[in-house]
């Protein structure tokens, strides 16, 4: 096996030209068999094999700097760095990110997660080595969908005064995680069906080739032709209009063709693009035909390529895609919105029976919201359904736009809580924190599956601005026989008994009625309170939790500091009201990857470690 | 006068075309007029004049739509829409706000404050509009600085899929507050000196209007020609490329011919860009000779354009400038980093004496930020200069690629607290809430000028992520003589007292000195700390104020909600101390504009409104 070669960085310049294509194969054949039983990222990995080795051919790392945007498109450049072994722990506890991470290879250095953030990354790295008269390359590898989010574009706009070389590869699948949208798609698109127009272009290129001088005096010959004519024959405009020298396209599976336009990129003093046409899901059938599927993967069969264990209970965002299919019947007003995620939030169904109340605004949580407010401010009930750690990117938006006004926007916010193995950038752990110091702001959390759908109604028809936060996986069915309305600021007592009042939040309330058990199993009356609102807190309840009972535990699946444990420790002091709280909450840091029922351990939000913290500060009179 | 016949929107439509010239100079002399008493945004507003007029008469307000980006430049708006008395109380406390306020006229439909949020507000007005079946125009104006900031592209590239008709207003005065910078603005510098393409330009767009069809005719027949030969002759070809059709450039003195342009963008159904170019200051020599410093201005003398009051102390940007220059000669790896601030962060003599270490990136927050963790990656010692409102644009970007990386960078994070008459979306209220629930992160608040300078010193070789937040206006010169060495994570005792322990972070040590005299006064001893750092909180400290004294009060100009005395709160909470806390801080409202004292006593941050709280709850034993 060739593969076997590659020990570490490097290593895959020592191979013939022959050897490298049959890398390539092995390289798929190994994503396909390891994901298929770890689940991972496959489709945006299959499609850049040959981009990836084309980069590690012309870079000299960890010198030279390579910044892959997103980053869950890295698995090639992790096996091309001798991190072969590490596939079997990929995305679990204590084993290989996902992502590239500093920490794991000195050839990743810079790390990813979210869009659109490599340019800047890879414009600082270049400003530096200019700054400290190093001699590196440096290489940013952005996707088209990536290239929709606004901080790429002022990467962009900013990288134009660079004087010496920084090179962006377009990796352009034509879409991001699903179909990529907007004006930015198209113009792309339009690179890959005019056909004449690239003939034409590859014709004027290739003639440009013949002529015996080196690859950057042929690009700044074009440059420099003041003559508006060059319009007509390079592709790229945009790019270039802004500053930045545009190459290619190239086709993706021609790494030969694609390590050449690299070398002539190396050449140009200043920012250059390198357009790569790659195939999502390339060589993977299955991943071909359904790329949004094959994004992020659970275990599946190679030859079918359906799930190893299909999924059997409804998770949270089915359930908010039938309430919105219901609440878009119901009410023209209602419109969804989503930032390029519309199968991930669940909007697809909705997308497919209003399509003129849907909007993929594409990567741009940031114009999703404002726009959101517009939408509101207009008359209409616009519900912007995200992922928790991707609201983060909205959060001067939400405070400047809506809340301001406080514009009736509907935040329904998934993947709430940890998410597992996609670890610290895409635990959803922050948002009661930001979002609860944004003044005009309410936020709810539902016990159950019941509540979300609940939740969700309400929320449409809320004047204001309103969050309702959720987690990823498998919606909880239990308690189904506690469904009191929904009242704004009003929690709903489960248990009403004495000694100990849990206090939860959301997902929490599930692991307080196990402790309510275990505390039940040991004598201990318990009260059980599903709180529903992070904000307003429901004051009311809290004076009879801390007069009735002699410990008050707060529990939420968000970071302690600004959390919802937090206000309520406030509250009772504001009151006067001496009571022993304890506050559940995860600690003050990142929460790497790994299986979420080893993480609610690790940090402490577990029910047997909840219990054991109980014991330490609950005394019987 | 003429404007005098003004006495609501619509009004100018009656006037005659010799009346409209007589108004604008009218409009020019009231502003100049008026500011020079009030200060305000002068020289924004003296360059739309006609602009707002022409846009006034193409519309009919409150049912057409007008979105002004940021929104300082709407003076003429407000006139032409009734409000030529509110002008004496403008932006002082209960008067007239100095942006567009839906509270303050139906003619405002969308506050704004913050730059780069019109595209996508006027986009959710035109799609609502579709979806109601309604019937209106909707015009956002947007400024060539407000166009670099991310999500007015993530914007444009959205519209490009509206299939209605929609008119962004391209307010392109050739800079943002300062000079613009970047890729786009080097664009569109283009259009305006490269004269012969413009004539050419102008030649062909007027053969083609000799032609006798409809103007939209005209553009769709442009718009359908196949062959790229329109690239040579239409400017604007980044934007047609991202699918919105371009007109312009026109003069922004010229009312006529901007008239006509947006009657022809009326008549296309799309998107479609109106590029005007304005001249900031325009009729009114010193704002036109030094457009930033008329940007915001303080009252001014007419006759010399000097400011009515000299300053005589310093602020804390001058300190900070001057730490900087020190910064910079001392330290090589130091570069500072401004999204469009130079001047108002107090980076221009950095910029001058290191113009290789200092980085202006447009407004661009979000791109500023990963910047930084890029040339912090690199190995150098990045500072980003900042407005605490505008870093809110930059939360995920904090989070996702400083923090989580753990590196070193420093905010210095200006208008940290009331700014006073900028208002609510200007107020740098929440900084310490949203930083402190981020791990990793370091904030650190000066008591006085000296300890800004020697935390910026202590925070450029701090490890790792690190903030220092300090007020808007005149620098504290007081407790000269308390300047211990500045230690992670310790504060400083100023006086210790019993009784009352006075914890106060930043610029509240100055009001607490108050409260501490006036406590004196009464016989009732306090002790007098100097928190430094809000994060992490000195636990040490907070462990000697509760044993010593039977009330800690604390004191930060944030809000409640996620702020240092909530951290504080817990803190006890958590260690089960019972001691008697009183938190002073902003309550969970936004502030409006005004007075900065009239505002801290507004939300109960001033010392007579402190040593009442405190005389609520502290009960000598």
């Amino acid at each position: 096996m060739i593969l076997e070669k590659i020990k570490k960085e490097n290593d895959i310049k020592e191979l013939s030209e022959e050897e490298l294509e049959i890398l390539a194969d092995e390289i798929r054949e190994f994503l396909i068999q390891k994901i298929s039983v770890t689940g991972g990222h496959l489709a945006s990995n299959l499609g850049v094999v040959e981009l990836t080795m084309a980069l590690h051919l012309f870079l000299d790392l960890p010198k030279d700097k390579l910044i892959w945007d997103v980053g869950h498109q890295s698995y090639t450049h992790k096996l091309l760095t001798g991190r072969r072994e590490n596939f079997d722990t990929l995305r679990k506890y204590g084993g290989m990110s996902g992502f590239p991470k500093r920490k794991e290879s000195d050839c990743d250095c810079f790390d990813t997660g979210h869009s659109s953030t490599s340019i800047s990354a890879g414009l600082g790295y270049a400003h530096a080595r200019e700054i400290a008269g190093e001699d590196y390359k440096v290489v940013s590898v952005i996707g088209d969908g990536a290239l929709t989010g606004g901080m790429a574009f002022e990467a962009l706009n900013n990288a134009a005064q660079l004087k010496s070389n920084f090179i962006i590869v377009l990796n352009d699948n034509n879409m991001s995680i699903s179909e990529n949208v907007g004006g930015l798609s198209t113009y792309l698109s339009g690179f890959r069906t005019a056909d004449a127009y690239l003939d034409l272009k590859m014709g004027v290129m290739n003639s440009l080739n013949k002529i015996p001088v080196y690859g950057n005096k042929m690009v700044e010959r074009i440059r420099k032709t003041k003559s508006g004519i060059k319009q007509l024959f390079i592709p790229g405009m945009l790019f270039e209009e802004m500053g930045i020298i545009y190459l290619g396209p190239v086709d993706g599976s021609d790494m030969k063709g694609i390590l050449r336009l690299l070398k002539e990129a190396s050449n140009i003093e200043g920012p250059v693009m390198v357009h790569v046409l790659t195939h999502k899901g390339a060589g993977y059938l299955p991943a071909e035909r359904h790329p949004a599927r094959f994004h992020g993967t659970e275990p599946f069969d190679i030859e079918t390529g359906l799930p190893s264990k299909p999924r059997v209970k409804a998770n949270y965002t089915d359930i908010f895609s039938t309430v919105m299919r219901k609440l878009g019947d119901r009410d023209e007003k209602v419109v969804a919105i989503t930032a390029a995620m519309t199968d991930g939030t669940g909007l697809k169904r909705f997308h497919n029976m209003f399509p003129g109340r849907f909007f993929d605004v594409g990567i741009a949580e940031e114009h999703a919201v404002t726009f959101a407010a517009g939408l509101a401010a207009a008359g209409l009930k616009p519900i912007f359904a995200v992922y928790s750690s991707f609201l983060q990117r909205a959060y001067d938006q939400i405070l400047h736009d809506v809340c301001i006004q406080n514009l009736p926007v509907v935040f329904a916010i998934d993947r709430a809580g940890l998410v597992g193995s996609d670890g610290e950038t895409h635990q959803g752990i922050f948002d009661i924190s930001y979002l609860s110091a944004i003044p005009n702001m309410t936020i709810m959390a539902p016990k159950n599956k019941w509540e979300l759908s609940d939740m969700i109604k309400y929320a449409v028809d809320f004047p204001t601005p309103i969050a309702v936060r959720y987690p990823r996986g498998e919606a909880y069915d239990g308690l189904k026989e506690y469904r009191q309305p929904i009242s704004v600021g009003k929690s709903e007592w489960i248990y009403r008994e004495s000694e100990i009042a849990l206090v939860a939040l959301g997902s929490m309330v599930k692991t307080a009625e196990k402790v309510h058990a275990a505390l039940r199993e040991e004598g201990i009356p318990a009260s059980l309170i599903n709180s529903r609102f992070a904000k307003p807190l429901d004051t009311q309840m809290l004076m009879e939790a801390a007069s009735k009972h002699t410990l008050v535990v707060t529990m939420e699946e968000n970071v302690i500091n600004g959390g919802f444990g937090e206000h309520i420790t406030r509250f009772y002091n504001e009151q006067g009201i001496y009571v022993n709280v304890l506050n559940i909450a995860i600690p003050d840091e990142y929460v790497e990857h790994g299986n979420v029922d080893i993480l609610y351990h690790e940090v402490g939000i577990d029910a047997d470690t909840i219990l054991k913290r109980i014991k330490e500060v609950y005394h019987p009179l």
